[in-house]
Order: structure tokens, then C-alpha cells, then sequence
């Protein structure tokens, strides 16, 4: 299902974003069930074969019911539990696929970097209607059950058709050509007129619960404003109130003047671990000029990202003997509400603790939101400020 | 380190709540390094031992950092890196010290409920100050990075010395002396001027991180209304200007006229999985009648409790072939505030999403706030009445 009208006329596609001035080269074709996959290259190639797979359509029956007590739509996804679990490397989804091999979700033999929608998405835009209910009709309180459909999208993206590799082992160029996607992604999802948010993250390692080892990102379209982003929002609004200035741009200042938790810094962007750190590895990552979102970089943001952020990666990678997990999630305005008080940035969390021991979210985070923190946000920023 | 004034004439105290006529003998101690230990007895019984360890006294740097993104406080405490990590059986710190045996936290030989703070607490009493500033002192924004001292109570709450035994297993009587001993905490920890909120909650099973099998759960008294506490709060403030009534009653009411989702019910207590429920186990246990916490509960609420408290957390340990893994959380009203305008209830909920599946807290809902619950509401409410 297209989230705008499709582009098979693969070819020179302007980046849709305001000033950026990269090309790449777009082809947007269909999965066997309808599902949309776009391929993102940065030479021109063959993108022509078909899915040759005999695939049902998967009714998506995604709803979202609103809590009334904590204020927060929570989406409710039931077709979700017989989604791909750690499948074998002989059986991955996400490779591309070869000749006589694994009919995987890609039917090209190569990739470069590709989206496709999800086959088992939590938000989709040709979600079912809810039933009209689930409780008697007349019962009182039924208006704070709040019940709606699952509007939205939920994408995957596929950095390297290399199932070994992992976002710290990209080449540069290949990271700037996901920047681009990312933004591609962002600008596309924002036109839906039910997508209010659009979230770029990758969650990174089986001890965060990662279904698929192949290296790849996703890419939701939510149809409200998320809760986290309305709590930032609702403190921006007040900082802005008391003082005239933006509360990120304010964050950013003191983390560059206290200097203590910077890890990285260029002329573009800044990396630390917040004084208030929640995760034993934290680190946040801001363009030191405000934007609300990532199509609103410059090229030369995008491409020093592209370098800051592969740092940061491998600094990470550097702190334990084994790969960091990770969640990365990019924090951008929402699409039509406060774009002026947000503030892009990424926000790179993990709950390894020590090199065997794993940070639980267990009462106090989970019962009370109260997190505590086992390590010094100092000292993490000195450790990754040593890694070599 | 008392939080009021030790009581080591033991005898038989009258319940410091609210309308309560149980009786329980309760005597207090002290531990090698100072800690408080305190021991709760349906008959008197001796309590003489004294903590024969050479134990130093361990200096709690616990603080806490205001987030001013999100407006939230959270805590850092380095010297919880080094806390007790899954012991043998052998070295159990909340078995009882057996004659010639390994020398645990609790000196006596037997005991029923024990209390005593926590060796490796994110709050103490007697915390040490914050040194004046981790960043330059005329740092721009350091009023952005409010610091203070971790002031609170940690506790460790022992439910029976049986190492084997879980507290879905405990006899009636014995939840029944749990609850007294919740009462007289929540009553204890409330008298200190500068605890804000007591919270009582048991975090069982390794997969949500648990570092001790012996049965037992958790009171922390924290300095401050937690955000979840707050975010309730603001809901329900919000509710009753709109209506006049209370949120979480009328919520309740919602429950019980819909009817899909009840667990369990009795005259006093009514067990239900909430209609956006995000767990894919999520229970919540309301009083029929408002109370703000549990101090304020009657004898014959008390004893229905430990009886229908039982009866669900057999239902969930009866889901899969093994013992559910949770988080109990015991959500009561702040010390000083609102305190109209909460409800006492429970909440446990389980990562368990299958017998061989995890529920992670991945991306869309560490990074956005936004949860995907897989299972159906109520299904899981169905499943859990049909657990005979």
C-alpha cells in the first residue's frame, strides 16, 4: 500500500528535503502482498525482479486504545505475535535474494540501502476497521475507553545487503546515503495526513530483544504525537515562557560549557552524555544549529553526521569486548504541531552495564518511571571519550 | 541508620494504621554496619541474635539529577555497581544465619517477615552530600542541572525464610502479615520529612532481572512525587474538574460494567486487565471502596487482599508451564499531597508474551513513549480466568 502515489519511474530523484542537494536514485516497486519497497542507490542499477512469492495479504488489525489514566494511546497489535523470530542466517528476510536461494523479503540479488513496509506493522495505513466495540455498548465510562484504528506506518530499512555487517562497519558514504533515505522516509510519511510523528530508530542486539541480526533500522509514522515528545514539548513551552530561549538549545550550551560529558564535538555537531543520564551508556547527539527535523540538514550536516555519528558508534563498540546494544532513536518535531520548540537530535541509549551485566527496567523504572542510574554519566563520557 | 526512633523494647505494637486491629510483635535491630533491621512475628518469638559480621559501614553517594527535558528526577548511584549478583544458594543474604552456616543479612536463625535497608540503597537517610558541582561553577545553565542529594529509604522486605518458596505460594495468614508489614513501612517511611512517596513492589524472576531468588520484594521512600504518580495525578485532576468525580473509580466502574476483562472479584477487591493494557501481562487490583494507600485499608480489606491477591497470582503462574516472571507495584498516594485524588491499587505486569517470548522495551517504547502490546486485553483476562 503506497503512502503516496508510487514512483516507478525509477531515476534522478531530487532529495525532497529543503536544501539538500544530494542525488540518489529511488525505485519504488511492490512486495507480492501489496507492501511497498523502495530501493535507494547510489549508482544507477537493475531493480527490475519481481517477488516471486506466493504471499497472502496480511490483514493488519492494528488498534489503538487510549489509557485514560496516564493520558497515553497505547497501540494494540495482535497479529504482531507470529512475527519472525530469530530466524537462520540461511532463512534471513532481510538479505537479498541470490539465484535458487531463500526467497527473502527483497527479490533483487543486491542492495544497497532499502525500505519496505513491514509484514507485521503495529501501525499500517489500510488498517482494518476496529470492531465497534468490545464492551456492551451502553456502558457508562465507554468514552474512556477511547478506541481508534491503527493508523500509521511502519517501515524497515535495510542499511547493507551484508547480513554480517552492522551500522559501526558502514563505509561513509554508505551512512550518508542512509541519511538521505531517513530524510526521504521523513518527507514521505509526513504527507499522509494521518501521520502525526515520524520515528527513525534502530534497536541493535539480541539483548534488547532484536528479532532479526541482519543489520537494519524502522522507520513508524505514528498517528498522534507521541508521549515522550509531548513531555519535551510541554518543558520547552515553559523553558521558552520563562526565559525566551529554546530548552534544548539551552541543554546543549550547558553540556559544551561544563565540557565534563562531551564525547565528541565538530562544527556541526555535539555529542555527550546528559547530566541526567538514565542508561548505563547514553549518549545524545545535537546539530548545534536548531532544526526540527532531519530533512531541514544541510548537506554539510548530513554529510559530517554521516562522520560523528560513525564515531560515536565505534566508541561505543569500543567500551565492552562485544558489540554495544543498543536503541538509537531520532528525535524529531512532530509533523504539524510545535516544529519551532523541538529540537532534532538522537538520542543513543544501552543497557549493558558492565561487560556481563545488563540494566533491568525493574520496579523503580518500570512501577514509579523513577530510573536509577548505576554509573556516573562522567565517567561513561570519559570512557568513550578513550576509546581509540 | 533509624528512620525514627528505634523500637527495641519488642512486644506487641498496635498496628500504626488507620483502623487496623491486627496485632504483630515487631522488633527492631540493628545490622554490623548500623543498617535497621526489623522483624515482623505472629507470636512471639526471640530476636535476640546479634549481627556477628565484621561489616563495614557502606558510604551511600546516592543523588539525584533533574532531567530538565523530560522534568523528571532521576538517580545516580555508583556504588550499586558492585551489589550482590545471583549468589549461590549457599551464600544467600536473606536466608536465615543457621547455626555454623553462612552469615547473611538477617542474624537469626528462622524468622517470618523481615525488613532491613537495603546494603546498596539508591536512597539512605544518611546519604552523603553532593560535592558543591561536577561542571565549572559559573557554568551558563547549571541552573538546567539541579543536583541534590539522594535522600530516602531503601528496604528489603523478606516474605518467608523458606529460600524455595515464592509469594504466590506463601499461606493466607502469611500475606496477611505481609500486608501489616506493608502498613507499617508505608506509615514509617511517611513520617520522614523528607519522603515524599513510599512504594512497595516485588520484582520477581531473572528474566526482569532479579539478583536474588529468595523470595522477597522492595520499599523504597523516595524525596519526591514520582512521574508516573504525578502524570496519574494530573489526569485525574484534570478528570474531576471536567466531572467532579474521581478518575480511577470511575474507571473502575467502566471495568466492572464491561465486564470482558475482570479477573476476579469479591465485595472489597475487583482484579482486571485494563482495556490499553501495555503488557502483554497486566493486572490491576483496585479496592472497591477510595482509599490513598495501603495504611488506610480496613482489617476486613486486609484480610480479603491477602486472599484475592493469592488467587491472582496463581491464575498467573498458572499461564505458562513456569513461574511468571513480574513486576508487583503498589501504587499509593504521595505523603503530603493529592492525596484525594488517588486511588490505591496494584499494578503487576509481565514481560512474559509466550512460554519462550520476551516483551522488550524496545525502540517505539524507550525512545517514544509509545507502547505495542501484542496480546489483546481480553484474551489475556480470559486466559487468566480459565487458570483453575
Amino acid at each position: 500500500m503506497h503512502i503516496r502515489p508510487p514512483m516507478h519511474d525509477a531515476g534522478h530523484a531530487e532529495s525532497a528535503a529543503t536544501g539538500a542537494t544530494d542525488r540518489m536514485i529511488k525505485t519504488t516497486a511492490e512486495l507480492a502482498d501489496g507492501r511497498e519497497i523502495v530501493y535507494f542507490d547510489s549508482v544507477q542499477r537493475n531493480r527490475e525482479p519481481h517477488d516471486e512469492r506466493d504471499l497472502a495479504a496480511v490483514a493488519t488489525g492494528s488498534e489503538i486504545r487510549l489509557d485514560p489514566i496516564l493520558d497515553e494511546w497505547v497501540a494494540v497489535a495482535g497479529h504482531r505475535q507470529t512475527r519472525t523470530f530469530l530466524p537462520s542466517t540461511q532463512e534471513c528476510p532481510l538479505c537479498p535474494t541470490r539465484p535458487g536461494g531463500y526467497r527473502s523479503e527483497i527479490p533483487t540479488g543486491d542492495y544497497e540501502v532499502v525500505v519496505f513496509e513491514n509484514r507485521f506493522p503495529s501501525f499500517a495505513v489500510d488498517v482494518a476497521d476496529v470492531p465497534p466495540t468490545v464492551d456492551p455498548a451502553d456502558t457508562p465510562g465507554a468514552d474512556l475507553h477511547q478506541r481508534r484504528r491503527g493508523v500509521g506506518r511502519c517501515e524497515v530499512v535495510c542499511f547493507t545487503s551484508d547480513h554480517n555487517s552492522a551500522f559501526s562497519r558502514l563505509e561513509r558514504d554508505r551512512v550518508r546515503l542512509v541519511v538521505d533515505v531517513w530524510v526521504d522516509r521523513t518527507v514521505a510519511l509526513s504527507e499522509h495526513p494521518e501521520i502525526e510523528q515520524v520515528y527513525c530508530f534502530e534497536n541493535r542486539g539480541e539483548a534488547i530483544g532484536v528479532t532479526l541480526h541482519h543489520p537494519h533500522g524502522q522507520i513508524y509514522g505514528y498517528p498522534f504525537v507521541t508521549p515522550r515528545t509531548r513531555q519535551m514539548l510541554t518543558s520547552a513551552r515553559r523553558h521558552r515562557e520563562r526565559t525566551g530561549r529554546n530548552l534544548f538549545a539551552d541543554v546543549l550550551a550547558a553540556e559544551v560549557a561544563a565540557d565534563t560529558r562531551i564525547v565528541a564535538r565538530t562544527d556541526l555537531w555535539t555529542a555527550f552524555v546528559p547530566a541526567s543520564a538514565r542508561w548505563p551508556v547514553e549518549v545524545h547527539l545535537y546539530p548545534n544549529r536548531q532544526v526540527p527535523d532531519l530533512a531541514s540538514l544541510t548537506d554539510a550536516e548530513r554529510d559530517d553526521l554521516a562522520a560523528v555519528y560513525l564515531d560515536i558508534l565505534r566508541r561505543c563498540d569500543g567500551l565492552y569486548d562485544n558489540p554495544l546494544p543498543y536503541i538509537a532513536s531520532w528525535q524529531q518535531a512532530p509533523v504539524r504541531v510545535d516544529r519551532d520548540l523541538a529540537y532534532l537530535h538522537l538520542q543513543l541509549t544501552s543497557i549493558q552495564r558492565a561487560p556481563a551485566k545488563l540494566k533491568y527496567l525493574a520496579g523503580s523504572e518500570s512501577g514509579m518511571g523513577v530510573f536509577i542510574n548505576d554509573v556516573f554519566p562522567e565517567d561513561v563520557a570519559a570512557r568513550l571519550r578513550a576509546v581509540r
